[in-house]
């Protein structure tokens, strides 16, 4: 029997809905957006864990707290997080805070639906199709296919899912142990999912090659040439090639129409890992650094990183127009895709996924873009790469700075000399304490909250800044204060 | 060379910023959440694919557009889409719309940030930790590990990965090829990630073995006892068992402890498929129907679901203490994963995943719990169970509705009988003839826009429907009329 207190409902009265909502977003307005891209705000403030875990009192307890404290809780949590969307924040791959794409994000926390049926997500479904199209027109191609994915590395596993099972369609009921030994290609400049992913897939990070990488972290086509020939040896068949366009810590894009021409000789699926270099395609100025890309037969681009979507906007694009997609990840659920709809059954595109639920990624990226038009993103990664580039003309007019090289992308990896070992060069013990610097510099930099650089050791380099320069707030200001800070941190080492 | 007009800064300007979001965030509130949970709007506006494309133009062009086009476009996105936080939406697992889960979920986007590091995510490291360990105490243990996952169906993959991993570490490395054939084990009524789940891992569909289930959707442990035995006997080697908390369809809770007893006899890792269930765990009267799942290895629970938190919100938890997750996944990205910060690098959870940037799913579910308390969330189980409970009492006394089974948890499965099949039951045709009615009637349903239920066969019964009782707002008025609308529906059938 129904018991008469359970029954009442325990929605909220709309007014104090509408109220708690309005008072979260002044908060929302003032702290993280406002404060939260000003100059003139720390980009982080800095707590010790033990100390951070007191000041949010994180511990969930059986009492409700009122509306008063949840808002105080809103604070605390916008206060003690880091602004992503800071003009100092040059610390990861994404940046900045686009206005369009956070309303886009807003309203698709509003709605709350997921991606899987036209009939409960017929606006997205169409949406997807056509922001898919529009990315795969800039790849090159007229037609194909693709699906928004959880981020980058789930996007290059789903590429070298597919291209196992276009070659051995089988291994989906029968698994991996059929098959023989099987090899994929990749330049150790590569990011790290492809490792993941192979172990993730059953093939073993065994199955990774690793092709040299030239001085500038560009995959050597020669080199695969070989490795191909060596695997072929050792009895393993390769399948495929991933190629690399924006690497993650030099920025670099490996060769595609040499690649692309190695995977044609030898029969390979070609992907192209262009999660981070993706959104340059939408520039005619450097869109040649993708030459060939039109030549693969999947590209992961991720519009979160350069086109500071959000996080997450992460697509992967198909040259196939067999429905590989859907053939390889499809089980045709019957409580979810049912046959005799009332509508095109072809418009549930989630069983080309093998996610169940999946969120709404394609409406941040749609608003932003007809709020910007092509020409205002092409505009943006143009600023980019000017920026980037301002800021390696300042370094060479200042002392104390060493590039790593010069970047051919927005990413701009340098080493930081103090005076104590300007001129040291030829010491004995440079290298290991210039490779000391960076994570004393990082640590009062973010102590301060005065900004965020990343660094990293990097093969037998050791640790060197990363500057990656995307937010689209940028101004040569800021590249300045980067550099000026960096020799204020520093003077005393 | 920089060029000037490069250089200058793409961001609004702030005041253009505040108003525009303040004008989205009003459509928001007027149109999606005032509207969008009233009784008296409809729960969709349907049109057909074409019409929408037309009315949405969906194209993306070189040109932006004007402030006043884009809150159009925001209003037009809004207008089309399906009201899931209606309280006539019956269609899937997850309903309603919870306010400070929203609030949590607007803050999360306005911050865009990665969980994988302390330095770039310190509150949601911390936070994500606290609300694994509420969660991990919730299912009966005082120690373990987790992690929040793109939704439940990779939850189940890492589930099966990790007890691949723990039986064969080498096979991180070396792949499936060197191993034994495995065989892992779930009922006829799990969900299909499973299924997808063995196929991406490169085990193959054939490696899942399907175990009975009782009349009432429940894992058959003798069966699972008998399918261990086979699959010894034919030289495969067993190794986790996936048991269902909470059924897609029929909301069946596999006999925990009998499959726990099976598990421990034969050294098998248990994972719990607690997605749609595992939020009962809340619920002092409810929760016996997972009495066993203490004794799980890892347990998949999705508070997106049951608890409104908002799409995604899936966590993977583990009752391993060993680090098994990082060791299966990480791949120990020199760039990120910096071994000399200046703070404790255990903190940095990012490479527990095979994701590289994770989007923040933990903030919603939180400030939702702190502004309900664990009370608040219990009330809100216990009411589910409740209306469910009065839905089935309701259609007792009403002719035209046969109940699949008496339910067992807040999924309630009924044919609707319409008057021309009534008293019909003998007649060769009448199975056929009652599947076709909810496909007509959900779509004359979506078409009024009066509410949204799903349907399915489901093994050898035709088209049934499933009304999921999950949304916090609704009341027996709801349910009343949920009644009354099949009933008026499908008066002429």
């Amino acid at each position: 029997m129904a018991d008469s207190e359970a029954l009442s409902s325990h929605a909220g009265d709309p007014v104090a809905v509408e109220a708690l909502l309005q008072a979260v977003f002044g908060i929302v307005v003032g702290e993280a957006i406002q404060k939260g891209t000003s100059a003139s705000e720390k980009v982080c403030e800095w707590k010790e864990p033990e100390e951070l875990k007191k000041l949010l009192d994180l511990e969930l307890r059986s009492q409700g707290e009122s509306q008063e404290q949840i808002l105080d809780r809103c604070r605390a949590v916008i206060r003690y997080s880091v602004k992503t969307g800071h003009p100092r924040f040059f610390n990861q791959l994404f940046s900045g805070l686009d206005p369009h794409a956070l309303a886009g994000r807003i309203i698709t926390e509003s709605l709350n639906t997921s991606q899987y049926t036209y009939e409960i997500a017929p606006v997205f479904v169409l949406m997807e199709e056509e922001v898919l199209r529009k990315l795969r027109a800039l790849v090159g191609w007229s037609s194909g296919d693709g699906i928004f994915c959880p981020g980058g590395s789930i996007s290059n596993m789903y590429a070298v899912n597919l291209a196992r099972y276009q070659r051995y369609p089988d291994c989906k009921q029968r698994g991996l142990r059929t098959l023989p030994p099987l090899a994929l290609f990749t330049s150790k400049e590569c990011h790290y999912s492809i490792q993941k992913g192979a172990a993730f897939l059953g093939l073993g990070t065994d199955s990774v090659r690793v092709v040299k990488a030239d001085e500038r972290g560009r995959m050597v086509p020669e080199d695969l040439e070989r490795q191909i020939s060596m695997a072929e040896a050792e009895g393993a068949v390769p399948f495929l090639v991933s190629a690399t366009s924006g690497t993650t810590v030099l920025g670099a894009f490996d060769p595609l129409e040499a690649i692309a021409d190695v995977c044609q000789r030898h029969g390979l699926w070609l992907h192209v890992d262009a999660a981070w270099g993706g959104s340059v395609l939408l520039s005619q100025t450097h869109r040649h650094l993708l030459d060939g890309i039109q030549r693969a037969d999947s590209v992961a681009w991720n519009p979160h990183k350069l086109l500071a979507a959000g996080l997450q906007c992460s697509a992967l694009l198909l040259q196939d127009t067999s429905n590989l997609l859907k053939r390889c990840h499809g089980a045709q659920a019957s409580y979810l895709f049912q046959q005799d709809k009332f509508y095109d059954v072809e418009l549930d595109t989630g069983d080309k996924v093998v996610q169940c639920g999946r969120r709404v990624d394609c409406l941040k990226l749609w608003l932003m873009w007809k709020a910007q038009g092509s020409q205002g993103l092409e505009l943006r990664i143009d600023q980019a790469f000017a920026l980037a580039r301002y800021l390696v003309e300042e370094m060479k007019k200042r002392e104390g700075f060493e590039l790593v090289m010069e970047p051919e992308f927005v990413n701009v990896c340098f080493w930081f000399v103090p005076p104590s070992l300007r001129g040291k060069q030829d010491s004995p013990d440079y290298h290991k304490r210039l490779s000391k610097v960076a994570p004393v510099l990082k640590e009062r930099m973010v102590k301060e909250g005065s900004m965020m650089i990343g660094y990293q050791p990097h093969g037998t380099r050791g640790n060197f800044f990363r500057v990656v320069v995307a937010n689209p707030a940028l101004t040569c200001a800021d590249i300045d204060f980067l550099l000026n800070e960096l020799e204020r941190l520093g003077q005393d080492l």
